[in-house]
């Protein structure tokens, strides 16, 4: 153990001695830009209440994050000890230092990940921690963290300021009636939901006939055909935009987006209302809704995000227990070039539409979304998703991209987090990474070196601007 | 904008400076090494005529180059914008400067991609340029390049001559009639044709029909059955092989290669004769009719060359505008293994036979490719194809086959290109980032230094001359 | 040629003067660590007599190791010339200093394989050879291998004590009487067998009634149904870890593992003893059986090893003449995340499971075996196998897996070896190769300096003893 822990200025730059000089030179403007966090998962009610509080650090670093207590899951810590919540209520009391302390000790599962390098970052830089958790260090730093949280500076939107973010950006159920966004927007400050409307479409779902519910008393009438779905789902969409809704997302474990006949799919919404829809003709509706949700775009202008390619709940004894979103889900391999085709063929040239996919599979980089988003209009490249938001992630996505779409059809970072406090140091990461990459390429002459602050402003803040057009 | 645009010496080396003094010194020989195409696009009207000419900048440059275009047509930029000939003709007549203009202006997308770093070497090298185009500079270098396209030093033939080239290797219809070649080969210059019956293998495509009454012209007797059809073939492999053609080359989104009973066979053909063949009907016999020219191979000596997994046009609305090859086609993920398996079986240990596959799916080099290279005789593998024609894309090339399949496995490299002026640069990064992989590899104690300039000279030279038994 | 053939201290290093410092630091206490092989093929055959020894040159490097002898048939060497064991025995007899000279004619072609890195080191570290390979060598190497073979020093128990191996692992049938290890173990050796029943699980198999005959003969009672199969297995099992076994291991080429009804089992069984199972029973009767022995490994604590992915056999020439295991076996693509889902949610979580897979499919390393492994408690990750056994293959794997992962869900290195003399210099490679990938994690400031070595030591020597209990 170190006398002291400390960040490395110089974190994530190569350690060749060229290309970190000009790593460095590139970065430092970048560190002044504000944050455009076009998609994440951040809770509006955290913003929506001023006097709103992480309530410990618990509550900040380790309960809400799956990226945390699915690694110490994974070696056997169970999750009712790090006060994961369950379905049933019987994690609830669980005392925060010792859900703590079950942490500390297993700190050193993170080095080398890019949850120890978030963790470490906002350790030293946010809270002015010392020392590195560990069993020995636990309840100090328990104390300290405490203490900070119990300070005003350390409310959600005392912090949403220091951060110096630009735009913030949550993603919300289509039946979500954004009154917190409107508390937020009340308040002044740059939040805009997102509309997705995944559970509204997977209508062979158990929990499908009540968001349906849910989805009709929002429109304030009732639901009974494909027609009626659909304008339904106009009408939140407009709501979403009257609310400041730049985007909608969709979260789907295939690409395989095609247009049903209009015969077809009012039969299948027919029998899902019926309750016999099956696993298959819940797909392909799903697959034609997409299609339709995209001629709706191009229509009203939301950007249509794609999150494609993982297996949710794998393990279903932990969603069982559990829910979803508990560090289960699994990536599996994506087909784009395929999936894409109806879709992209309808609307991938129409300046009016603008489709953003993100993969899990990194063999789809160079093979598939580069070529793709090298030839459609439509079409930018979303950042380094979930696993691949990391260091070296950042590398193979620069790496394998770059060359076939350039960087003017990327859409720039995300950090898609639902850790608040992470927001900072992974723009941050982000920057970094880009600074070092444009440096290595300017040292291996295939950028030109005056060209490379204005490529790193672009990846670090323009790209992402502009991809979501919310400037 | 800096005073004067300049290239690095040193590009495509690793910063590292032990890696870049080696990687210089292996790079020195070759320099001075003669370019050996094996594989490429350039027309041979080109070379056919003694007074050709590149009529203008954007006759050279941007319309016959989808690399280029497609590039600018992901930003919004209309096809028809840059002189990209349109099927109805409508495009024409669109003023060349104009073309330029617009490229210049767009100039930037091009930071780091391979096609940015061609152009950058063939204007600076080829053309002496020393102003980046942009808006600005736009109209000076439009002057300066016409000018010297104006001059004798700048015919095709002549720019030949100065390129070095000990031979070059189009790629042409098996209905050719070959009469460029003779005119080529009358004057002298090593150009060889390849044999490429793609068009005559798809009998459910409506070109088919058209292509077989000139197959028939071309070998002047009517083709009612598959054993004419089959041949014809033969016939037209002799005529190639007469007027030099090494290999044949075949482009398939699949590798799945097996023959159909003979019966079978003879009643597709029939029914393809019918116009009634399915289209799995037609692809079945594609695949089996690749078979069979692996068996003609043997015989013949052809070496095989098979480009497989791009989804050609996938966007059809381009397609149906301008045409094939225009910067639509997608890569898909490929079966190799499985795929290969009947070929390989019935001819990879024959040393008559000799197939060169090459792939879009970066993730089969080290997982098919390279095993099946270091195992089957027959087999060399082809260099890093289209996308990957790039120093990123040759340093994974390299790092994922080399390793498994020896560097004496592979095939070498070749330029693949329709645009001529680009030859030399292609070679030029090839045989850079040749130098500079086996520089790392000898820094890094994995490769005896003694060794590493037999085998960069291999890979810059010899493998292409001995994949393609050329000398 | 130099004058001397000397290893180069910093092989494998980064050049980078600071990272291959570093990783000089962290590689030296890893010198020191004894070998631990978890997983192997070395015929224990070596190690139960006190006086065997390794006959000849071409019997210690060539014969045995199909990594050599399929490089030099992939450029047309025929296997008979280098003394590979044919099924009608006309191999024999070959004259093994004739087979040393074809080797050392082509040894040029391991340069850039692990291959060659492993027989430098060998032939330099072992033998104190100091010319390398070639025609004009040959003769002399001969001879010095010839006369260190003769010496008692070279005797496999010798080297085995030379070599500091903690544990050595052999890989051995179902069927086998283990008579061997009983004479290792007699004598002191730290050998254990591992259980590999697939010759028994491949029920369609033309050699799988003589093998069933051989486990009835074992268990000392016939076997009728699927009842009395799996309790033969059990024993097996118990005969196994009686005699130290760790582990079991299972080859598949499809990683879908999932139960059948027990009456179709059943029956899929009866049917394969009357011999008339088709492949598609046989596949899912395999599937089965493979969950049914995650069960017993539940119960009886054998780790479960899964290799996956190869393509066994593809040239089947090779397999007629030859046998298994000569070269011709190619990888195909893996879905990990659909095949393991079944197995995974029965006993993923359970304390008692261990699951090791192993894959050919590098795509699969970050898309799905990382996410896995850093979730369910049950998996560890393998090593990198086969063809990925190599310095890139490393680096490729550590920066795949450890982002999602970290160090401790992985289950360090096996050398996977059938070439005894080979294990020292395999484990060394991974030793170097783990110390310059911290060492460069360290310098990019993604791992924490002071918790490296300890990191070092667990990917070097702790996790395989911890993966495969084996202390």
């Amino acid at each position: 153990m170190p006398d002291s822990w400390t960040l490395d200025d110089d974190r994530c730059f190569s350690p060749d001695p060229r290309v970190r000089a000009r790593a460095r030179e590139l970065y430092q403007p970048l560190r002044q830009l504000p944050i455009v966090a076009p998609h994440g998962h951040v809770p509006p009610a955290l913003l929506a209440d001023p006097d709103a509080r992480f309530g410990d650090p618990a509550e900040l670093f380790i309960k809400p994050d799956h990226y945390v207590f699915r690694m110490l899951y994974s070696q056997g810590v169970p999750m009712e000890d790090l006060g994961v919540p369950t379905r049933d209520g019987t994690s609830k009391g669980r005392d925060p230092r010792e859900i703590w302390r079950t942490f500390c000790e297993y700190f050193e599962l993170f080095q080398g990940t890019p949850t120890g390098l978030w963790l470490k970052a906002e350790l030293i830089e946010l809270f002015g921690v010392t020392a590195r958790p560990s069993a020995e260090t636990a309840d100090a730093l328990y104390d300290q963290l405490q203490a900070a949280l119990d300070s005003d500076a350390f409310r959600p939107r005392a912090l949403f300021a220091r951060f110096g973010i630009e735009v913030l950006t949550t993603t919300d159920a289509a039946t979500d009636d954004l009154s917190e966004h409107a508390q937020i927007q009340a308040a002044g400050l740059p939040v805009r939901p997102t509309f997705r409307p995944d559970a509204l479409l997977r209508v062979a779902d158990a929990e499908w006939h009540s968001n349906l519910v849910l989805l009709e008393s929002r429109c304030g009438r009732e639901i009974d055909d494909l027609s009626g779905f659909r304008e339904a789902l106009r009408g939140r969409r407009d709501a979403f935009r009257e609310r400041g809704a730049a985007a909608s997302d969709h979260g789907v474990e295939s690409p395989f987006i095609a247009p049903l006949d209009q015969a077809d799919a009012c039969a299948i919404f027919a029998r899902a209302l019926a309750g016999s829809a099956s696993t298959e003709e819940a797909a392909a509706f799903h697959a034609h809704m997409l299609f339709e949700l995209a001629g709706m775009a191009v229509d009203d202008g939301l950007v249509m995000q794609l999150h494609v390619g993982s297996f949710r709940d794998h393990h279903r004894r932990i969603f069982e227990r559990f829910g979803r979103d508990r560090g289960a889900d699994v990536p599996v391999a994506v087909d784009w070039t395929r999936g894409l085709h109806a879709l992209l063929n309808a609307y991938g040239h129409d300046p009016r539409f603008r489709l953003i996919p993100f993969t899990l599979d990194e063999s789809t980089y160079a093979r598939e979304l580069a070529p793709l988003a090298g030839h459609y209009p439509a079409l930018r490249l979303g950042g380094p998703w979930w696993f691949f938001d990391s260091v070296l992630g950042f590398d193979r996505y620069l790496d394998r991209t770059v060359e076939t779409a350039g960087v003017y059809n990327l859409a720039g970072f995300n950090d898609d987090t639902r850790a608040f406090a992470s927001i900072p140091t992974r723009h941050d990461v982000w920057r970094r990474s880009v600074a070092n990459w444009l440096a290595g390429s300017v040292e291996r002459g295939l950028i030109d070196a005056d060209q490379a602050p204005e490529m790193a402003s672009w990846l670090a803040y323009g790209a992402a601007n502009d991809a979501y057009r919310l400037s």
